[in-house]
């Protein structure tokens, strides 16, 4: 019911346009992305949990939070605006407002959005003479663009889309996002902005919305660090003339397509993680209660015992037993198997199946499963993780976020 | 009130002798100890809340939580016997057994222990032949060689005692213990081994051990993991002929020494953290409630984007408010004040106080504390971490625990 577009984002779907330029904030690389459409957009977002929420994250939340329709997106890299107090809240209150001037609308149609240092002083100046810049270079390709210059410690740039086939006809969903340290729920975790030429009315896209982040962006964990900036901000114009309505056929055809979109960005941020050379889907089933499986599932995503184990592509079950006992989940030890995609390694009453080659074969892929069935009660769940190694430690003592 | 004694450890209290040897379960290290008291002594216990309790723990602890009075410990480092089944019980009950025969006592006088590799069936005729060897060299001096064959990736022996001065005379407390990665509260994340000549009635034995490791043990991170088979054991033989009594000032003084040993027990766990270059206090004030007040302490010394910022002896204090701010702890992030020992940071509104070369001289310092004031409420907490290091990563891709 929907396809990929090569080299889609976020101005696959009608009436966005976009670009990202360098301006000055960082050293070399582009710095400034700006997002707008022709026509005002409903809004949906969803925020860090965080308490030292940056200055641009409360401001953009205000406006989500509220019925206000959105002209466009202005965020820069390489400067957080966070733990900048009462300064940092006026400064980002001044670009949103010169940025809003330059497009013709109001403050509160303009969401904005950082990413960077923390602590700094937003270069204002700097930020002003892209805006001058990057007002007149907005195109319908500037999707490719805007995605490169939200990158941070990304080595790869993660813009994505889908064309999804309703009953009624055709709509674009476009999408780009950045992140790749200080990855982990709830929500929070990185910056993703999706676009889409359906008409949906704001109830329902925030629903939908929510309901696709549940399911990837609080199901990954590079770092178990939930950070001060991150959001999700999903804008639909309405340029198809098609209206995705409640209850309705094609709303479970587009939220199909809004989650598989989220999960691939998901999926993207964690095998990009700092140092990260593999991309573990953790998959818990049997569980007692919903609460367990997610506990389980985030006790193994979160363990950096089982995570350099991965790294050394040793199958260490004990490890995985140990991070699933240290969870707080309830289960039965001696009742639980576990696998490697589809090699059984370990059944119940700790019978050890464990083959070493066949295992190291799995491991030493850029993909695979650890499956772990609790074989207790009906609830399951998934996250994705990835491997802990010498090159996260080497990120993170050497940049400063 | 006390002393440190050199050299001192597990057999420096009157009436304990030890021994560590090496019986086939390592490749060439030392990886059996036992501790015995000439007589019955008064016992308690502290356990892991992993789920996966290994074999020897659920046995020890069952001993410990009845009024039975214990002989010694039995403590085997190689191999965890945990996640090893009906069998794995089996075994643990086995060399309890034939260990309690060589001493002329019950099975449920002796304690046992292991720790090292998960879900390898334990060598139980190596076992054996080493209980064989060892019951004839146990010794008064033997204190050192008994903490050196409990290590598995410790890099330094873990073994002290305390000369105690009550009003009523002498009594001496020793201890040994080992652990430099699953190190995470609650309790958990290590073997601790302490004894005693004062004479303590069990209860009494109990409360002391328990509000000693709350504040130690309960208190320190490498990498957040709480392993399967970690215990702190307390034995009291009276051998002294001195009785600690509730409520008295003695009880007061002894307290006293038993929280110090065991802060330094748990602060030279984390020193040795796997790959830890510095030992990193974090002390955090003005809380609203014991719990805000722990939840910071937690977030920091866990946070990998911190600990790997501690290794590169950047003043990131971005990270340090971050932290903090997913702690899940109630605080007003500008009103929060940052030090680090007597160095200010950061003052409340934000006020970047910064001196970028004193900060680096006191991280490039192997021991600093990390100060944060949240200038809310009365309560306050210490936690102890350390830096993480790419060596971490290595040892951890390596060794199989």
């Amino acid at each position: 019911m929907h396809n990929y577009i090569n080299n889609g984002g976020v101005t696959s779907p009608k009436g966005f346009k976009a670009s990202g330029i360098f301006c000055g904030i960082k050293r070399k690389k582009k710095d400034l992305a700006l997002l707008v459409s022709d026509s005002l957009c409903s809004a949906a977002g969803v925020y860090t949990l965080n308490k030292a929420k940056a200055a641009p994250l409360l401001i953009s939340q205000e406006i989500t939070n509220q019925n206000i329709s959105v002209k466009g997106v202005l965020i820069n890299s390489g400067n957080a605006n966070a733990c900048t107090g009462q300064k940092g809240f006026d400064n980002a209150k001044f670009i949103q407002s010169y940025c809003a001037d330059k497009l013709n609308v109001t403050s509160e149609n303009i969401l904005i959005s950082s990413t960077g240092v923390i602590g700094q002083p937003l270069p204002v100046q700097k930020i002003l003479l892209g805006i001058d810049e990057i007002t007149n270079v907005l195109t319908e390709k500037g999707g490719l663009d805007a995605a490169e210059a939200i990158m941070t410690t990304d080595t790869i740039m993660k813009s994505f889309a889908v064309d999804v086939s309703l009953l009624s006809g055709n709509v674009t969903i476009g999408a780009m996002c950045k992140g790749s340290g200080m990855i982990m729920p709830n929500m929070a975790t990185m910056l993703a902005f999706i676009t889409t030429d359906a008409r949906i009315e704001k109830e329902l896209l925030r629903e939908m919305l929510s309901k696709a982040v549940n399911i990837s962006f609080n199901k990954i964990s590079v770092d178990g660090e939930t950070s001060t900036n991150d959001m999700v901000i999903f804008l639909a114009n309405g340029k198809s003339d098609l209206e995705i309505k409640l209850n309705t056929e094609d709303h479970v055809i587009f939220q199909e397509a809004l989650d598989d979109l989220c999960i691939t960005m998901a999926k993207s941020i964690v095998s990009d993680g700092e140092g990260a050379t593999k991309l573990i889907a953790i998959n818990v089933t049997g569980a007692d209660s919903q609460k367990d499986a997610e506990l389980v599932c985030k006790s193994l995503a979160n363990s950096p015992l089982l995570k350099t184990a991965m790294h050394g592509e040793d199958a260490n079950w004990g490890r995985i037993m140990s991070a699933a006992g240290m969870s707080g989940a309830n289960f039965n030890p001696s009742k639980v198997s576990i696998s490697f995609d589809g090699l059984p390694v370990l059944q119940p009453d700790f019978k050890i199946l464990l083959d070493e080659e066949e295992a190291k074969k799995i491991l030493s892929k850029n993909e695979f499963s650890i499956n772990i069935n609790l074989n207790g009660g009906k609830y399951s769940c998934t996250w994705w993780t990835c491997d802990f190694s010498v090159d996260y430690v080497k990120i993170n003592a050497r940049y400063r976020t």
